[in-house]
């Protein structure tokens, strides 16, 4: 690791094995089918791991990520964004490269454009468990209006529903990360079993985020769970009690470029770009700032050193005690934990892969971009 | 531009050309070379036309920027963060390869390093006009203390001072921002002075921040000027009066997706990834949220409408007053302004530049990654 560039993103091997095999022994016992959200890790490298043990399936969060992973072997795709019909030729044209993609919706008109359209299409309805951020309500009327707009035509077909508890990252407890979950849960069987009694065949009962994949008891009638940021974890999820710190896989190296000892100071060169001004740590009991400090080789927090505020290439720490300046001298390197991985990650286009002992095993590609 | 995906980088050629132009004849004026700091736009040619009628040095912030620059034929390059001793052989790469590079430092442990490396740099020491981020007091011992270590060993040699009054987003006046350049400009020639009186042969004392460049009023020992993010200009500048919003030369193209009349909002596919977390409107008399939503021909502000929260790839937009839901139905296009352009551009690897009425005319490439 000494010879890496700074900033650079470091990724631990063993973190992310780790943290996939759990989720995927969760998602076994639990008895469904784990579809991983790779909008977090936009790696074909990453992607391969998280699926050791799984069906296949993937998530992804743009049209250019599921090319990427088409290319990369990976078929069976759900595009878990609201579709509009500009974005349908797109889809075809992956479909005809041999993906199997779902696209989802939530708004009859463009169901009826689904319909209209000359290709044909696999839909999931999304509904809306509580986060409120797109979906449709799952005793809605708009369920059925979209389902029966999607048939018409006889080309397109639905083939079930999709949700995301995004609201579980504003619970603070196991108990209640466990209730959305149950929220999830019954959102995503009620509208399907509305779907079903109209007549329509769903097969496909997709729910997921990491809190709620997390600490889900009970996922009778849900087919499969999509988390994406459990394969790297992030300071967010360890301070809403999702992981611990030492579960976090992803890092940035990032050198010590001045000290300010006057005002308790040091500057690193990763900054708003190298960590992103994602600021979610703000919100719970310890905030972060813009990451937390770390030893290069241990990845263990360096005591209350956080990235406090941030330039574009600047990076300030600061800690309420006497920081380490001896420790850490004008040239030293530290690793920074961040707050929110996939903010983090779309900065670089490469992960620095660690193995036992800090040596670089590896270098993964990502797929930035749209 | 009807058939570009969205979301996509948006950048204005007439507006570029007038903020490029305006600023190179500002600083004619005051009888000072314009050193364009291309840390935000990143592209070379943004910088052809940033340096029309301009010397052809230029300001990066990266020195992976230094070499793309340096690969589309720019020579005279200041890498104006912070160097550290893991970096120089980097640094004597890119000079071996023809780079004039400028290298900055604030600390006179790196000064020695500097001056015990075997190839030859030419320094500039950072100067703190009263940011507090980097740089050495104008008054300070550290500033020669610099300037003889790295003049030691007869190979290396101080060249002149360089500061950037960062604090100038601090201002909320024209009379306060001229007060900072005031500051900026007595800052690095009392140290320039200070050096001079040493013995240092020194010809470089470099300044500039945007909001500094459009409002320095005297810079008489100054000799050149760094500003940045004015060949964009974002919402940051213009609500601090640095320019008008008609200004903005560059928007994120963003589809409506979605829907939600019931609590008067509606869902772009631009979120937190395209349009970058970047707050710094928050501090100011109207906050923009993560941008303003504008139409997609005229790039006028449709009323009230920002981007109040993002999610990874979705961007929810609301307004004091109903929304245009009739105007903006699911799939029409909508460009956002950006808070801060150089991290929303950050995340994008292409420009789509558009000419006379909205015609794609060009594509440009970025040099994102360090």
């Amino acid at each position: 690791m000494d010879d890496l560039k700074t900033p650079s993103l470091v990724l631990d091997k063993q973190r992310l094995a780790i943290n996939t095999a759990t989720m995927t022994q969760r998602m076994k016992k639990l008895g469904v089918r784990l579809r991983p959200h790779l909008k977090t890790a936009k790696s074909a490298e990453v992607a391969k791991i998280a699926l050791e043990g799984n069906f296949g399936g993937v998530t992804v969060s743009s049209l250019a990520e599921a090319g990427y992973f088409l290319d990369h072997g990976i078929c069976d795709i759900t595009y878990a964004v609201c579709i509009v019909p500009t974005k349908l030729d797109a889809a075809a044209a992956l479909s005809k490269s041999g993906a199997d993609l779902k696209l989802i919706t939530d708004s009859p008109e463009v169901a009826h454009a689904i319909a209209a359209h000359a290709e044909s299409y696999q839909v999931l309805v999304e509904i809306d468990c509580g986060e409120h951020r797109t979906g449709v309500a799952p005793d809605s009327s708009a369920l059925l209006a979209i389902a029966d707009a999607i048939s018409c035509s006889g080309r397109s077909r639905i083939i079930g529903v999709l949700t995301h508890a995004g609201h579980s990252y504003l619970c603070r407890s196991q108990e209640e990360m466990e209730a959305v979950a149950n929220d999830e849960r019954a959102a995503a069987v009620t509208a399907v079993e509305r779907l079903k009694s109209a007549g329509h065949d769903c097969s496909v009962v997709s729910v997921g985020s990491t809190p709620t994949a997390t600490f889900a008891k009970n996922l009778v009638g849900v087919s499969e769970v999509r988390p994406g940021v459990y394969v790297f974890m992030d300071l967010f999820q360890a301070g809403i009690g999702v992981c611990s710190r030492s579960d976090i896989a992803l890092t940035v190296l990032a050198s010590v470029i001045a000290h300010r000892p006057e005002v308790n100071e040091l500057m690193l060169d990763a900054g708003g770009l190298a960590l992103s001004k994602d600021r979610s740590t703000q919100a719970l009991d310890e905030d972060c700032g813009y990451g937390l400090v770390c030893d290069a080789v241990t990845a263990e927090p360096i005591s209350g050193l956080i990235v406090a505020s941030v330039h574009q290439e600047h990076g300030q720490v600061t800690a309420p005690s006497p920081l380490p300046f001896e420790r850490l001298p004008v040239g030293a390197k530290v690793r920074v934990m961040p707050n929110h991985a996939c903010m983090t990650a779309a900065a670089h286009d490469t992960y620095n892969v660690i193995g036992d002992g800090c040596k670089i095993v590896d270098t993964w590609d990502r797929c930035n971009g749209w």
